[in-house]
């Protein structure tokens, strides 16, 4: 059923040439389950990679969804539910019998079942469970007892682990003796007598080296360990800077007890990185397929946090509001300079975010990086003063025109400054860098800009 | 030179428990360098990942790069060069000989090369070129003609390709008499008479069947392939969507002529995801590795854009001198109802955005994502206005309360449709959502939020 040959232009009349599927493909496939066409629907999704018929099931709506599932039969197999989206997952498979959904685990890798199951409530969970085979249950359930978002919980078991002492023809003997094997693995590792890791071999080598060669000669000693513990993010960073395909997964007693391939890892590289665009914008979880009650829940909350920081930038407003009577265009011209350091400051934070997630900033250039932002932001705040002040002084007063280019000044410095030592402050006393950040680099610009520039127009104008 | 074992608590003296060199470390060396203990800089940075060394080559304050540098010699190969920052590579590589520059890449693949030569001045290019061996450096022209950031660009030419004829035998011969050949490959692609590609097999396929089997049995019919011109960003969902670990790339006549393999893939998804959070907060490249210079021309662009902005926002405050002369503590107030409303059309914005970027918002459900929007808004909207509204009621004034609860309800939902749909038409006019959305939400919030509040407070309190 995998058929994704591309023709150069993706003139197959079902994907548009980003790989998404046609609305006028997705239209044609519902219309054709809600008219009862059944053969028609199978015939038209047949074609398709489990990554598409995911894709189909999302796109439908939310109440087209069961009868899509059921029309389609076989074709929603293991595969599409390892592909679907877990919003949309997770409200299919509260919906079905616990021993269909245990039955779809018994074909999956023990990464993909855990990826099914961790996110349902405890009760669905537990019936799926109680109706899976002992073995992939126990696997599963080891894994679930590793915490969210670690190495634990997004390894497989299944892997080829060989002693030091075969040789390649033994190695490949058996590889080629085992059928239940997945086809998915990049590397043998083999392991000493207590299941220890001792060294790796890629296919490629295996491939080209002769039969009685010992595999202790062609291995290599050097590899890349994952505590199983470790959290994805940090696989993850692992992954991207040694530019590894696989790597096997160790016990805190050093014992190999799985393998993590890159092609769980992309995913997990995807989400760190939009997390942080999400996060900064206090937008939650971010995904268009999360219910809307969840949607509300983590943003509402950030709102009211901003609330309550809003509240102290009027409060030094407030303590303005004679100077504000008697010269109410100053009013107007206030919010330019909490904009502007805004936007000064969050250019700051998002490239300092960025660059702790990804390892870039660390003890060694910290300072360099602080004194690179200041640099940053007193050549923009000197851009910006004089291109306001001077437009000010010329259309409405020059002394508010001053007034203004030295608080927007000031506060673009302060924002540049807020914007590299916050983040900096939150990851070295363990927090994220990206949750909270933008709340507190807003404050200080909101109130920083409004204190300087009705503190400077009341003492100089007044 | 690699050594990449991880204890479990990654207790070797040079990494903390990220994978991040230490701080301390990083000092010994360049202590070392600069008191002219060159073998004790080498056995420190011997036992080094070349991903590593390119880090400490970041870390190193600019002005000690080339001497740290220069004491490594051999230790700071091509490996360290394929790992590096771009900006950090781009002076390193401005301030070394042609020649050298040259014998570097020629231990390059060809995608390595193409990224070390890509972004460096016309000239500087040409004098490398033109120390190339003729081989590499036609590669590396033919790459270079490709548009920036297609798969030309990070495609590798050296690949597997073996006709159709043969068998499993001759395939695993052919791959053993070629010494040359590198070890990162994970599938062998079989071509037809043109070269073009007619299946794919994976390594472990291989080394599972016996030789005498014709590989045109064992090989896979269906695959990705990728178009010479397809857009870097489209390459990774790509890879993303279907799993990939390589795929081979055909030019427009369908003929092979380069392998794209998921490790170039990785930095990429990080880049594209990371690069949204960037644009969305105007920041530009944002790297913390930028020359100044180029930081402050990114950044000072968007703020001067935000300026012209935050002046049509003083234009409708202007509107009401007279009103908030008489009622300073308008002034006051009427941020909040601008940072909120910015808020809650950022939160979707970057939801907005993220989903478009990986193809998860389509024509099929953009009504759907438009109502969810909604939805989310009205529900914020009606919370902060009712909180917001009683607080003011109660301290200040219940007319004013009730003015600026209708007018943040009013704001929370421009900004939340103004979040979805800037973005999508963006989209549909075929410009990047990222790039210019926030500007136009933050102006639709901030011009909508004063007009509301002050429109209504004029009508109602004066």
């Amino acid at each position: 059923m995998t058929d994704t040959t591309t023709l150069p232009e993706s003139q197959d009349g079902i994907h548009d040439e980003e790989d998404r599927l046609l609305p006028r493909y997705v239209r044609e496939v519902l219309d054709a389950v809600e008219g009862g066409q059944i053969d028609k629907a199978r015939e038209l999704v047949e074609p398709l990679h489990p990554a598409d018929v995911a894709d189909l099931i999302e796109l439908a709506p939310e109440d087209d969804r069961p009868d899509l599932i059921t029309a389609l039969g076989g074709e929603v197999d293991a595969d599409v539910y390892a592909e679907m989206n877990e919003h949309v997952r997770e409200l299919v498979i509260e919906e079905m019998d616990p021993a269909i959904a245990a039955s779809l685990t018994a074909d999956m890798e023990t990464d993909d079942a855990v990826a099914m199951l961790e996110d349902l409530e405890e009760e669905d969970q537990q019936a799926i469970l109680e109706e899976m085979e002992p073995d992939d249950r126990v696997a599963v359930e080891e894994a679930l007892a590793y915490p969210e978002e670690t190495a634990g919980r997004i390894m497989q078991r299944e892997l080829i682990a060989v002693p030091e002492h075969w040789n390649v023809g033994k190695v490949i003997d058996y590889m080629r003796s085992d059928q239940e094997l997945a086809d998915d693995f990049w590397e043998v590792f083999v392991v000493g007598p207590q299941h220890h890791p001792v060294g790796t071999t890629k296919l490629s080598t295996l491939l080209r080296t002769k039969r009685d060669v010992p595999i202790r000669d062609i291995m290599q000693e050097e590899q890349t360990l994952i505590p199983v513990e470790m959290d994805q993010e940090e696989v993850a960073l692992r992954f991207q800077k040694y530019g590894l395909i696989s790597a096997a997964v160790i016990d805190p007693s050093g014992r190999l007890v799985g393998m993590i391939t890159v092609d769980d890892i992309v995913h997990i590289i995807e989400e760190e990185a939009s997390e942080d665009a999400l996060l900064l914008s206090g937008a939650g979880d971010g995904d268009i397929n999360e219910p809307v009650r969840e949607a509300y829940r983590d943003r509402v909350r950030w709102l009211i946090a901003n609330l309550g920081t809003a509240l102290l930038a009027t409060f030094v407003i407030a303590q303005f509001e004679s100077t504000i009577a008697r010269l109410a265009i100053l009013a107007a011209l206030m919010p330019i300079v909490a904009a502007l350091g805004g936007n000064a400051g969050t250019q700051a934070l998002a490239v300092t975010v960025r660059a702790i997630a990804t390892n870039q900033l660390t003890g060694s250039n910290r300072a360099r990086a602080i004194r690179r932002e200041l640099k940053v932001a007193i050549l923009n705040g000197v851009t910006v003063a004089v291109i306001l002040g001077i437009g000010v002084a010329i259309f409405l007063d020059p002394i508010i025109g001053a007034v203004i280019a030295a608080a927007i000044l000031f506060n673009i410095v302060v924002a540049g400054l807020a914007g590299v030592l916050v983040p900096i402050t939150l990851e070295r006393f363990g927090a994220d860098p990206a949750v909270a950040s933008s709340v507190f680099v807003t404050t200080v610009t909101d109130t920083m800009g409004f204190l300087a520039f009705l503190g400077l127009a009341s003492a100089v104008l007044l």
